[in-house]
């Protein structure tokens, strides 16, 4: 009742106990039969699941269409008698024509109604929709994601998949016009064939990202207790999703990282890279990782030399992609010019810009120069219009650390950045392996065509 | 200058400049030469390339021992000029007995001395020491690595090892006393015959991590002009580096992971790991990435659900490991009793604890109970004296999330984790890729022997 109400839920909410009489100041009914409405929507079950069958009677009286059951503690503790109960559930559903969400789920959190399942979701709404079978990792992908300036349609915690499963729901998502990119947590598939259908359709209207779980033996036992679920082979699931086209990632990170990239970059299928900023050592390994996922870092043009050449006679001939920013230090050409230069060079795909701290400058030329120079730095990089990706790196800050007043510029950029729809990656690594499996997902569909 | 009295350097510091008379309240000499002492151990050069040949006839009256070259543009430019002029700057110093380190670098951080060239880098000491061929990528790595409570022995960045190199960097870590750890950055060696000699001691001696930069095209050609160096062969150096026991990582972040991992860890060669914590879906992830890098999770004994059975009868036979914390809510299992008996299984290795914010429960619950319990159920854990590993994500905040209690009270925690000596990785896959070589090393090791 909490996540519905502080999230501002729009339709009508009556919250159904025995025992009380008030709830956070809506009244309570004593059983749903009691609602003063001929039919109900929607019901939210947090009851044992002793109980679900005869609340599920209750529900056929008030015409529910769908029951979410956040009830767990059945076919997922591997007993006889708890699977036993699940089956029933279901079967009385089927014979009311209720459907049913889980059992052992978190539901629907759908800004656009406020409908939420945890505290503190964003409440606007946004391109990526998707379907979790965990609960918990579905509330903290949204909540991690919403940092990196993501917005949802809808995620939907499925859990069991009693009634309601992974077929279903990604063929709402790929038909969803809410819904441009989607992301998924799966640890089993009940009709392997059937899915792979429905991926093959979905993954050519959009992209499809899935974390598959339950890849190894414990993980495969686990996701018996956790969802009941069948995790199946591994090298079936990545045979099948480089078949169908679908993007699979192996852990929440990659997953947010995959969707930060999804959701800010248009549809890129080439792989020729300009890299800027940061000193030697970090152009050295964002040459590296770029590398290694497969980019090429093209040589800078005589036109942009040129234009160096004037302003820098001691670095034109020098300086090379990636670029060491730190090099032009103490030099007329400040970081807006050459950022500008480069952002005009014809013969590449994407623009990479990293914002490191690893600067001996003093502190208030950092405050003053550095950061606040960035935003507009990489503004004047969009304008050209060509696919643009910043690396700030944040990663480990605690609180004391945002006490200093360079850790705090850093953030403050960053969240600057992201508020321009901008794509912000952590590090070069996370941002070369999602931006290669974007390119790649967008080969493969030009190839599709 | 500034880094030096701000680190309370303990030697005497003479500034010399030829136009100013006071710098930071230090008196400024116009040249080496008039500086009140009959003998300089150690001279900074911040002047241009141009100047060094006469500075060097300055430090050799003054039985200067070495000369830092924070001075660049010399080799790294490929310019015969500057080429030329960096041999005549190391055939002079050593006609006059002077070691130099550089050109084109930062220098020494030795906490112990108050010796530092950056910021905010750490007063205290530690075990770690390394050498970085990137000044930048250095202090960026101390910096960072402080957060995970890492501290120093002396970190040197040494640039174009015109004379001090990385075969003599490293065998003096090898032998050093107040260095535990060795991290290094490079790009290329001269001599890669005598550089695998020295690493065939090392390695033998203390944990080796290598983070080689200059992988690919790009990276090779940067090499070039960022530190003069021949990058070499990407696979020549893997070989190398497993024959002869070196730690191989491949960015920055993975080389602060290691180094967490080889500070705060003892030898470790078994594989067998329990995981505790979190919900199902961040449980689910960690036993996949654990299983990927070559872990084995057993599981549990009778003796523990056991115990657990006389607790809560519910769920004595249905957790695994990992187990999913968030299935004890609602029971009298509390997380502490759960982690103590966990810890008293016999038959693991390695011990890990989840902490998520995955939780559904109202905030009052996590910031009174959760957050305050974690610590003291990982000392309980710690008492046992198994390795324990600590996963805490706090990733992705920002300066406005630090508002927000929640994400407040996980960077507390973290930080009173990281306090008490614990390993702190930010997410499963950092975790078990990072213990996997720890465990490898030390298993090359006991073959070794």
């Amino acid at each position: 009742m909490r996540f519905l109400i502080d999230h501002g839920f729009q339709g009508k909410l009556y919250p159904v106990n025995p025992t009380s009489s008030e709830i956070l100041g809506l009244k309570v009914y004593p059983r749903l039969t009691e609602v003063p409405e001929s039919s109900v929507d929607y019901v939210i079950s947090c009851i044992p699941a002793g109980g679900v069958l005869s609340l599920l009677d209750d529900c056929g009286k008030k015409n529910v269409k769908l029951v979410h059951l956040f009830t767990a503690r059945l076919k997922e503790t591997g007993r006889d008698k708890e699977i036993k109960l699940q089956g029933e559930i279901l079967q009385k559903a089927r014979k009311l024509g209720i459907r049913i969400l889980g059992p052992n789920c978190m539901g629907i959190y759908y800004p656009k109604l406020g409908l939420s399942f945890n505290h503190e979701l964003p409440r606007e709404s946004g391109p990526v929709g998707g379907f979790f079978q965990s609960g918990g990792g579905a509330g903290e992908f949204v909540r991690y994601a919403a940092l990196r300036g993501i917005r949802f349609s809808k995620i939907i915690s499925y859990g069991n998949a009693s009634d309601i499963d992974e077929v279903e729901l990604l063929n709402y998502f790929a038909s969803d016009s809410e819904t441009k990119v989607i992301a998924s947590y799966i640890e089993g598939v009940k009709d392997g064939g059937k899915f792979a259908r429905a991926l093959a359709l979905a993954a050519k209207k959009k992209p499809v990202i899935i974390l598959k779980a339950g890849r190894g033996r414990a993980g495969a036992k686990l996701a018996l207790s956790h969802t009941a679920s069948l995790a199946g082979s591994i090298d079936v699931w990545k045979a099948a999703l480089k078949q169908y086209g679908a993007i699979m990632v192996s852990n929440f990170q990659e997953l947010i990282e995959q969707v930060v990239a999804f959701t800010f970059l248009p549809p890129i299928t080439g792989r020729r890279v300009i890299v800027a900023g940061g000193g030697g050592g970090k152009s050295m390994i964002s040459a590296d990782v770029w590398e290694e996922e497969g980019f090429e870092l093209p040589e800078l043009s005589v036109a942009f030399r040129k234009k160096l050449k004037e302003k820098s006679p001691e670095l034109w001939d020098w300086v090379r992609n990636p670029i060491d920013a730190s090099l032009f230090q103490g030099t007329p050409v400040v970081d807006i010019n050459l950022l500008e230069w480069l952002s005009n060079e014809e013969a590449y795909d994407i623009f990479v810009a990293n914002l490191t701290q690893d600067d001996p400058l003093p502190n208030d030329i950092w405050e003053k120069v550095l950061a606040p120079n960035f935003l507009p730095s990489v503004m004047a990089i969009k304008k050209n219009g060509k696919p643009l990706i910043c690396v700030i790196e944040t990663g480990e800050i605690g609180l004391e650390e945002m006490k200093n007043w360079k850790w705090r510029a850093i953030a403050e950029t960053r969240r600057q950045v992201i508020d321009q729809g901008l794509a912000v990656f952590p590090s070069p690594e996370s941002a070369a392996q999602a931006v290669r499996r974007l390119v790649d997902y967008w080969a493969w569909r030009e190839s599709e065509n």
